[in-house]
Formats: structure tokens, sequence, C-alpha cells
């Protein structure tokens, strides 16, 4: 028997586990397989300034919160697990493409300061200055130096390796069901038995709320496809996002010639087709906006759920269910907030206390 | 030793192989992955009409020639393989865009009239009425009742079959030079060793022309990307054919639920690319004429090179070495040109004559 069993082995999991295992608690993971969820199709963004939204404050606290401790997380998971993971420290530019998009532009712009955050306004010269490859037909930029990138499946690989050398075991089976004892989470049924355990944590990403033993969560798949090129060797200096003509797309450069174009979002439950519609749109929004990338290679299109909930932040802290704890819910910002994430429920695992910072992001907040 | 080695097992040259086997020929194919260049991409279009170009009416009769062909050949190819080929005989419907698409339409209508072609101009309503899921903005089009198409995998994995049954030999290894002696084409040389033969017929698409031993050839890689969507099922009736603010874009319906959207024309050599732009295109165009493409999954991408020649018609009969005998350059019509391909090729071998229909197109017409 574990101390601890996390269902789900993507990036929440496989960090939360890796920090549990670091305060000395036994630990198994149970996925069958790791990291070809939603960590999979992750753009890696670690942006909580130009993800902020507006009435959506505690969550840009998290997010700063989670974004000042990547470095040293970065650096931390890099030797434990002895591969990079890409972290990129370049800075966001946002830039707008019609006169709209300009004055949403204005707009988060002036929120952001309202909010005392990091951002500079850039006329379309200074944003061209800064990203050559971008058309000339940007109207204007909003440079963020605080919002960086990371390369998510190097992440995952990483993290797979520093749980295990931290003596996390790793079962390749697939959650079946929650095992309840007397009222209390007690473990995971599995395809091939059960693994008991004194606390479960509950990281399976969109599929958090389907799991038979959970009490009902607010958790609803939130489609993206996105897609993956090659070719991009310093096309980009940092991650570029764009709205064009009301819609939003990103381009973030990775593992030196790859980019990363992001993606739809979509009410579709758990539909895993790429369309020809979505494919599309990120293609022609992403050449309008960096005409060279109509030369780069299409190397993998992509589509998978996010964990969305009713106010787009995390289900963190006890579950509804005694020996139930929840690393879920992550939507947009599951790469963003894989640091706060792990550190808040190992901390609550191994003395009982949920930190402050986690307080506003109990599933007690929708009431019972 | 073979009376034939054919190198290069697509489509033509299995059929090339088939046939004259069946003539009572000891036939050798070579290829290390039969069937994965051009043969693979192609849509399959049975489409001399609509494919018909201005001044190369030689060309056109061959096509016309092998569409005849076309019914025979699928039902022998479908007994003799024990599996179907997907003719489908619906027809092709050509649809205009904007004004001057249609202008193009008419031009081409006239031209085919003047051939004694046949071919319906459609009223924008005519053309929605035979393919409802046409977008309203088309501005009108044209029937050809006679350009079909097949599934030209299917035809491939018959032709395969068909061939082995008629006693044809096939020898999965990579050809890496022509066999040349006493200045007479004698076989092929291959990674695994040598294979004699009375007389080799060039069948390697695209690399026809750079097959070490082989003099120059006017042939050259012509790059098409191809997509493949499914959950087409009952959209069309038959492919329909669009020019969209002057470009080309096709839609071919096959297996059930599948549809093929083709294809760029790119003069880049050898590159293997898919490309964002590439995919973008043929993506939007498709969209622009059958909205509802934007819902169906798109389950491939692919980029192949087409055999181009300089007046765009193939290489048959002699070439220019003693033993060596053409069936390449086929271009865009590969599919189209199989059955009268092998059925001249077949009878030049077995009997030393070509026939009169292959005449225009020997190697000879270029000048030495």
């Amino acid at each position: 028997m574990s101390d601890v069993a996390v269902a789900g082995g993507g990036l929440i999991g496989l960090a939360t586990a890796w920090r549990a295992a670091q305060r000395g608690l036994s630990v198994t993971v149970v996925d069958d397989s790791p990291g070809t969820g939603a960590s999979a199709a992750a753009a890696g963004m670690l942006a909580p300034v130009t993800e902020a939204g507006y009435r959506e404050e505690a969550l840009l606290r998290l997010g700063l919160a989670s974004v000042e401790r990547w470095p040293a997380f970065a650096a931390d998971v890099e030797r434990a697990g002895g591969t990079p993971v890409g972290l990129r420290t370049a800075g966001t530019l946002v830039v707008g493409f019609d006169e709209d998009d300009v004055r949403e532009l204005t707009a988060l712009h002036a929120y952001q300061r309202e909010l005392g955050l990091d951002a500079e306004r850039l006329t379309p010269r200074e944003a061209r200055r800064r990203e050559p490859s971008l058309t000339p037909r940007v109207r204007g930029g909003l440079l963020v130096a605080g919002d960086h990138s990371v390369d998510g499946r190097a992440l995952h690989a990483a993290l797979l390796q520093a749980a295990q050398v931290a003596g996390v075991r790793l079962i390749r089976d697939r959650v079946t069901a929650l095992r309840v004892d007397g009222g209390r989470a007690a473990g995971l049924e599995t395809a091939g038995g059960t693994i008991a355990a004194g606390t479960v944590v509950l990281a399976l990403g969109a599929h958090s709320g389907r799991l038979p033993g959970v009490p009902p969560l607010p958790v609803r798949p939130v489609k993206g496809q996105i897609l993956r090129l090659a070719g991009a060797t310093d096309l980009l200096e940092g991650t570029v996002r764009a709205l064009v003509r009301g819609r939003q797309v990103y381009l973030v450069p990775y593992a030196g010639d790859r980019l990363i174009v992001g993606a739809t979002t979509e009410d579709r439950g758990f539909d895993p087709t790429v369309t020809a519609g979505g494919v599309h749109d990120l293609l022609h929004d992403a050449i309008d906006v960096v005409p060279a990338i109509s030369e780069l290679e299409l190397v993998e299109t992509l589509a998978r759920w996010r964990p969305g909930t009713p106010d787009n932040a995390p289900l963190l802290g006890p579950g509804p269910l005694p020996g139930l704890v929840l690393a879920t819910g992550h939507h947009r910002n599951g790469v963003l907030l894989t640091p706060v994430t792990a550190e808040v429920t190992a901390e609550l695992l191994a003395t009982g206390v949920l930190p402050e910072v986690a307080a506003p992001f109990t599933t007690d907040r929708f009431g019972r």
C-alpha cells in the first residue's frame, strides 16, 4: 500500500507525485499512456499576463505565483530528470491585426496596468523590429517580458525520469474507478487490479469528471486543435500571440526549428477529430500574421481536451470525499500551473494543510 | 533470367507486368516499397476531358483511348486480383467561382465542343441540383458525364495480387542501376544483386530520369500535395473540380466516406515537404467550394512527385538503349493512362511492335 496514489501521469500528476516523493511519501502513479493527453498537445506557454482575463484576478495571482517558480522548477526538473525542458525566457509579443483587434489590445493593456502588470505598448514598427517576420499589416503590439514558454513534451519526459529517480512507482495501466472504502477514497481500481493508497490524487485532466466512484465535479472537456511545424529556425524571437480579426492564434517556437500553432477552443465533448476547418483556421491566421509560415513543414496535427471549469480556474485541495485530493481543471493553464500545483498538493499531502495561495481554488467555491 | 524486368512496382509497372505475363512472358518487378510513390498520392481521376489542355490533342486522344478501356480493365483487375478497385462512373462536375473562373469554363467548353467531346454547360442552379453541398456562390458549371474516378490505392492492391497470380515475380529490393551489356539493357542492379532480363521496362515515375545507366530522359519531378478527409458519406455525387479565383482544386469521393482534396503543382525538385501553405491553400479552396468540408476529419497529408515531361505527355515505347522500354512520364494522368500503357507496352514486349495509339509518345519526339 502506498501513501499516495495519483490517477493520471500527465504533467500535473507526475509533478505532484515527484514533489510528494521528495517530501518522503510513497507514491504510485497510474496511467496507461502517460503524457499522451492534454500534455502532448500543450503549447507550453507560461503566460499569466497575456492570458489574464477580466474578472479572473484570483487565477492571475495563482499564475503569477507559478511563473515566478518556473526558473527554479525547470532547473530542478532538469537536474533530477537529466534532460532539458526547453525553458525560453524571451517574453511574449501580442499583436493586433485590424482596428478592432488593436482596440482590444489597448483595453487589455489598460487592464494589465490597472493590475500593476508589466506590459509595454509597441508601435507596428517596434513590433516588427522585435519580430521581423511579422506581416507589415500588423497594427500594434504589446510586449510582455515576463511571459515565457517551455517545451511541454520535453518537460514531461524529464518529469517522468525525475519522478522515477525519486522513487515514484509508475503503473502503466488504465484507471477504471476510484476505490472507495467506508465513504473514503482508498485507492484506485485498474484493469489489472486494485492499488490501495491512503490518499488519492485526481489528476486525470478532462477525464477527471467521469471516473466511476468520484462524486460529480464541474470539469468538462474543452477541445483544442493544435499544429506542429518544422523549419522555423530563427523565425521568431519568442512567443507571438495575435488577434486576427477577432480570432486568437498563438505561435510558440521550441526545440530549435519547431513551431506550435494553436489553438482552437471548441465545446464538443470528447470529440477526437482533427477537422479540415480547425486546421484551416489555424494555418490561415498563422500565415496572415507571419507569411513565411507558408513555407514550413506541417509535421503534426492533434486534437485533445483541456479540463475546463465554470470559472476557468483549477480545482485544487481536498476533494468531495475524504482521502481524495484534486489537481485538475487547469483548462488553458496546465503547463504554467504545474509548479504551484505540485507544490501545494505535495504540501497538503505531507502536512494536511493547503497553502494559502491555493485556497481560492477548492471545489467548495461552487457550492455543494 | 526473366524475359522482362520492370523497374518500379507502382500502378504503371504492375499493370504492365501483369499484361506482359498474360501474354506468356516471364516477368520480374523490382521495387523496395511498391505503391508508395505517386501511386499512393493519386486522386484516381479518369478525366481526359476535364484535363484536356490546349494544344495537347494527341494526349487527349490517348486519354480517351484509355478511359474507354477502363470499365473492362477494372472488371478484369477485380476478377484477377479478387478485390474491388472502386470505379465510380458518376461523371465529373466542373464549377467556376468568380467571373474570370466562369469565363475560363466557357472557353474550356467551347474547346471541348470543337473537339467533339461530350460536356454539358450548367447554370449555378443546375450545378447545385447535381451537387447540393456546393456553395451558393458558384457561378456556373460544366458536367462531363464520361470523366470518372477509381480508388488508386485499392487499384494498386488488386494489381499487386493480379500480377502475382499471373506469375509475375516481385522482388522487394531497391533498384540501384540499369544493367547495360554491350550497349544493350540487360537487367537491373539492386541492393541485393543483379537481375538479368532480356528487356527492361522503366516505370520509375519521377525517378525514371535519374537511374544510373539510363541515358538522359526528359522527366522531371512535379511535386503535388494532396489531402485525405473522412466523414464525407453522401457529400458528393461524383468528382467536383473547381476554379477558385484562378486556382484549381478537385474533390474526389471514394471508399464510402472518404474524400481526396488535391492537388498542388510545384516545381521544387524532389522536395518531400508537406507545407503549411500547401495544406492551407487546398483546405481554403475546398471549404470555399463545399463549406461542409470544414467539419470533415483531416486524415492524411501527403507530398509526392509526378513524372513531368516537356509536353505533359508520357514516354512510351522503345527507349534510348536497345532492350530498354519506357513506361513513364505520365504526369497528372498516371491512373487514367494505366490500361492503355499496360496494353501497348505488353504488345511491344510480346510482338516487337508498338501499337499506333502510342506512336506519338516515343521519346524521339524530343530529338536526340
